[in-house]
C-alpha cells in the first residue's frame, strides 16, 4: 500500500488526536517520512514537540492546542468538514470520545443514510491474497440493513484496490441456514439477491459459508459444498463482532498477520487503533486510509 | 497424548459409526496399531470390511450390522449403556442423527443436569503451551447455567491433564463489562465468584478479556490490564459459537494448529469430527476421548 502511495506522488493531510504514545508517533513520522503524508497535531502539543521520531519531520507538522480530550476531537472533526484535512487518526484517546464527535448529529462527519462500522485489511502468510473483513471493532450484533452497507463499504474498498469483482464471503459457523437459531442467516440469501441485481457494483457475494470454505478450495471440495467463492475469498463479513474481534486478534497473535483498519460510512477515513496495535498496524493504517481517501 | 497412552497399556473400547471415509478408517487404525485402543464397527460393515488400513490390524476389530445410519447410532448409544464400549466415534454420517440418539430422554446418554457442549485442545506453533476451548460446535449461544457447567467441563480436563491450577479466560471483544450490548458479560462476574468459592476446583477464572490480553503477557501490558490470567491462559471460554468455531478454523487454517475435539457432558466421550478434519485431528481426538476416559 505504502509503495501505490509513493507513486501518487500526493501528501493526504491528517490529523492526529492526542498523540502522546510513541507508536502513535513513530507510525505518523513514517508515513511523513515516505512523503505521502502530512499531520496537524491536535491536542497534548507540549508533549507531542518533544517526541525524537516527529522532531525529524518537522517541516510537515503543524500542532493545534486543545483544553482536553473532548475539545481535541471536536477540532479534529471540524477540520474535516472545512475540509482541511482529508483523514483522522485516534492517538491515545478513550475510542468513546473520537466516536461521540464524529456522531454529533450538527457538528459531526457521519452523513445521513450511512452507518458506522469498521473494516480491516490483512495480509496473512498463509493466505495467497490480501484479506478484507468487516466488523472488527464498532457494531455488536449487526442488522440486516447495517450488513447491507457492510457489504457496500468493503466491496467499494475491494474495488479500490484493483479488485474487478470481489468474492465477499458471508460467514457462519456453518453453510446450512438455520432461522432458528442463527436469525442473520436467513438474511443471508437477500442480500445475496441483492448483490447479483447490481447493489453493490461488480461483486460475488455468498454465504452462509465458513473461515475454511471461504479461503481454502479444499475444504470446500471435501464438504461438497459448490460456492462461487471458491475457496478464494477476498472478504469476510463477520457475523457479530465477537467473531470479527477474534479473527483480528488471533491472526495477529497466532498467524503473523499484518494488518491496516479504519471506521467507514464517515465522510473521511478515520483511523482508530486500539491500544495492542504496533507501530507497523497504526502505519498500515495510515497508508490504508491515505489509500481510500 | 498418545505417547502417554502407550505407556499406560490400556486398550480402550471405540464404538465406531458408519465409517465409510478414509480419513476415519485411517486413524483408527494408526489408534489401534499405537496399542491404545481397539474398535468396533457399526453400520456400514460390507464397506468398513474393504478398507485397506483396518485390514491390517483386523484382530482388535469386530463389526455389527446396522439396517440404516439411526439404527447404527442407537447400537453405540446402547453399547455405552451397558458398558461395552468407552467412546463414541462418528464416520461419515449426519451429526444430527448421532446428536439425537444421545439426547434420547430413554436410551440416550446424557445423564440428567449434565449439558452437551464441546471442547477442543489445541497445539498451536506459536503458543507456549497447550490451549482448551469450549465450544466450537454445540451450544449457539449459552446460558448463564451452560456456562457454568463448560468452565466446569473444560477445568476438569486441565485437570485431568495434569495441570494444577488452570487459568481459565471468559473471553470478549473487551474488558470492560457491558450489560446492555454484551449481557453475558454481567453474567461473568458472578462465574468468577463461584470460582473462587471453589465451584471448579482449584482454578483461575477471569473475564471479560479479549484473546490478546488472555493469551500475551505483553498485550496485557500493554492496555493496562492487571488480571491473574496474566497473558498465560490455559483455557478460553467463548462468548458464542460462531466466536468459537472461528478460531478453531482459523488455528487450523492460519497458525499451523493441531486440534483434538470432543464433546463433553455425555456419559462417555463422543468423537464428532467435522467432514473437513483431516487424519491427524481423528487420531488426535481419538487419543483424547482415551485419556479422558
Amino acid at each position: 500500500m505504502a509503495s501505490q502511495l509513493a507513486q501518487k506522488g500526493v501528501r493526504k493531510r491528517t490529523a492526529v488526536i492526542c498523540a502522546t504514545d510513541e507508536s502513535t508517533q513513530q507510525s505518523v513520522a513514517m508515513a511523513i517520512q515516505q512523503g505521502w503524508m502530512e499531520a496537524v497535531m491536535i491536542g497534548c502539543t507540549d508533549q507531542v514537540k518533544q517526541s525524537q521520531p516527529l522532531m525529524a519531520c518537522s517541516q510537515h507538522l503543524s500542532f493545534i492546542e486543545a483544553a482536553n480530550d473532548q475539545e481535541a476531537a471536536e477540532k479534529a472533526v471540524a477540520m474535516v468538514k472545512e475540509g482541511t484535512v482529508d483523514i483522522i487518526m485516534k492517538g491515545l484517546i478513550s475510542t468513546d470520545v473520537v466516536i461521540r464527535a464524529i456522531l454529533d448529529k450538527e457538528k459531526g462527519i457521519l452523513p445521513a443514510g450511512n452507518v458506522l462500522t469498521h473494516v480491516t485489511a490483512a495480509s496473512i502468510p498463509d493466505y495467497h491474497k490480501l484479506l478484507f473483513f468487516t466488523d472488527a471493532a464498532v457494531i455488536p450484533y449487526p442488522t440486516q440493513e447495517q450488513r447491507f452497507m457492510q457489504i457496500k463499504y468493503i466491496t467499494r474498498l475491494c474495488h479500490q484496490f484493483g479488485i474487478t469483482q470481489p468474492k465477499v464471503a458471508l460467514i457462519h459457523c456453518s453453510e446450512k441456514v438455520n432461522a432458528k437459531h442463527f436469525p442473520f442467516t436467513a438474511g443471508y440469501a437477500s442480500l445475496i439477491e441483492q448483490a447479483k441485481a447490481g447493489a453493490f457494483g461488480p461483486c460475488i457475494v455468498d454465504g452462509p459459508l465458513d473461515l475454511k470454505v471461504s479461503c481454502n478450495l479444499h475444504s470446500m471440495q471435501v464438504k461438497h459444498i459448490d460456492s462461487p467463492i471458491q475457496g478464494s475469498a477476498d472478504a469476510l463479513v463477520f457475523p457479530d463482532i465477537e467473531a470479527g474481534n477474534l479473527f483480528y486478534k488471533t491472526i495477529t497473535l497466532f498467524a503473523h498477520g499484518e494488518t491496516a483498519c479504519m471506521l467507514q460510512g464517515t465522510q473521511c477515513p478515520v483511523v482508530l487503533p486500539s491500544r495492542g496495535d504496533d507501530v507497523m498496524s497504526k502505519f498500515n493504517s495510515l497508508a490504508l486510509a491515505c489509500l481510500h481517501c
